[in-house]
């Protein structure tokens, strides 16, 4: 995995400035259009074009299970995973509706779900195992595994790569997800628990409470293995996070922007800028979570989400929505008048 | 103009109900889509549909001058008015490319714009003067204009309530328009100048205290006159903001939900109520402004606004943005599996 090492592309400082005099210009005072002048600049430097464009949108859902549900730390039963899996596929989900509203297309991919190696139309297959080990007593995966699942996230932007994407969206399915990631942001930030853990899908105050220990004694059990990113991402994370991760660094090396989604996308996105803080360019926050420790990412990200609408869904459904924001950035940017055009 | 006074259509708490079972079915955790689930009941209650739905989107926006711009008080000269007026027609301002976005009908109404009489191709001429009277010196208006200013907005609701008209936005053009705006919400809200007042499209902090001492010595000049709502309107307002009042009420008498824009339609709003508290139901806040004051007359309304994007354009902007949220929040009601539908 020698690529993941590979330069992030820079941004263009010709097409910043150029776009950023086009915003003087435009016919309102200047500002007005607050964060939207800001992304329509950001996107012309990173797309390296006169005239930023939010087209072509791909998201990819990576669904996997994870061990540590043994430990009782979801709302929902471990099967879940697949049923909603099945539920992607026919169409049913959230992230179907939004993808269909924006225009994007969408790719199911199953990097490691129980008990789903039956070959389902419409779904990708390159599941890794049936699930990550229980990082409560062991590591999450091996590093070949670890090495599998950053590759799953690079074939994706690979994929996307040569049909010119205007923006790359992750979003994620697992059961017990926000463990993993309330663990990987845990052991990055050297937070405590009680600032990242939330209730997920819905775990009340006693479930929460029980996260919390089952991450703390994780914690404490793979100590001396969390110094550096990959190797918390391969003790504590998830197939899907990893694949995430590698999709994510991969958009910077390809020149994709990103919108990265909720708690557990920025947390994937929080250990790829570990690996590559240049990366930081590329990613766009779709919005602010109602999960618990998704504001704490964030800050520590110095990153401002787009919408704050109490979501807390996950599937890339917040940053699919804040798709609607970029491209109205773009139309505005491209189709206002100058003040010399108007005659002002 | 008794008919102000019609009363304001109730929602449907049975399809508020049927709604709100639904929503608690759809393939995800209960509650973790946020507002959208709030937007999607409320939707249907109004629209008294089990599909709501926002495919017909109606703005309308008023432009006119104000007598107090003689004062100093705004960073543009009046002849912007105009200017911009021309700029709606030809397509080329903000709410032109955002209208196209979201394919909304836009209509362009001349409700008091100086010199401006000569017939625009694509222009409504309303004009009931041209601009107001000078609020420092006089009343804004005469108790018949702001009959007739009412009337205007009541006008382009009776058009758009014939077409099924899914959700209406009004906006706002008129230099100086922000000084008649904070003077309207310091009378209603009997707050002090020095929240409500702000740079509007970018005078300095000298020509904020201007602002400020303008309204101050025109609240005490009119302040026998400040008692109700409808004569606050006629001291301190301007044509568009009366249009938006007329156009607001009849939109809760028609049955057409709102999503009202930034400070002025704010403050438009804020009157309305004051006129028809049960109006609240059919108001959505689109967004919330830069502009200084709107945090307290949003605060004042208990209103939570959808966007946060540091947006002070006005002319429907941030409500024409907002679409995007309200209408993914009907695909999401409309299109989405529930638990039994995807086997679950």
């Amino acid at each position: 995995m020698n690529w993941i090492n590979n330069p992030i592309k820079p941004a263009s400082a010709s097409y910043r400035e150029q776009a950023s005099s086009r915003q003087e210009n435009l016919t309102k005072p200047p500002g007005s259009l607050g964060e939207l002048e800001s992304i329509a600049i950001r996107l012309a430097a990173l797309q390296q074009r006169e005239q930023p464009s939010l087209d072509k949108v791909f998201i990819s859902i990576f669904a996997a299970d994870h061990g540590i549900a043994e430990e009782g730390v979801s709302a929902f039963p471990q099967e879940v995973t697949k049923a909603m899996l099945s539920n992607f596929i026919a169409g049913g989900a959230a992230i179907n509706a939004l993808a269909k509203l924006q225009g994007a297309e969408l790719e199911i991919i199953n990097v490691g779900v129980k008990q789903c190696d039956e070959p389902f139309e419409g779904l990708l297959q390159q599941s890794i195992a049936e699930g990550t080990a229980n990082f409560s007593k062991q590591a999450a995966m091996s590093s070949e595994q670890l090495t599998s699942a950053l590759e799953v996230g690079r074939q994706a932007i690979e994929r996307i790569a040569s049909q010119q994407a205007d923006v790359f969206i992750a979003g994620e399915m697992g059961i017990a997800n926000t463990t993993s990631a309330s663990a990987l942001a845990c052991a990055v930030l050297k937070q405590p628990v009680d600032k990242l853990v939330g209730a997920g899908t819905g775990v009340n105050a006693e479930g929460i409470l029980k996260k919390q220990q089952v991450i703390e004694d994780a914690l404490a059990f793979h100590q001396s293995q969390l110094n550096e990113p990959l190797s918390i991402l391969q003790h504590l994370g998830g197939f899907e996070i990893a694949a995430m991760v590698g999709a994510y660094i991969h958009c910077g090396q390809q020149g994709i922007p990103v919108i990265v989604d909720g708690f557990i996308s920025s947390t994937a996105a929080l250990i790829a800028l570990k690996i590559q803080p240049t990366l930081a360019d590329w990613l766009f926050y779709g919005h602010q979570s109602e999960e618990a420790g998704h504001q704490h990412v964030l800050s520590a990200l110095a990153a401002k989400p787009l919408l704050n609408l109490n979501m807390r869904l996950g599937e890339a459904s917040g940053a699919a929505l804040a798709v609607s924001i970029l491209r109205a950035a773009c139309q505005l940017h491209t189709q206002m008048a100058t003040f010399e055009e108007a005659g002002i």
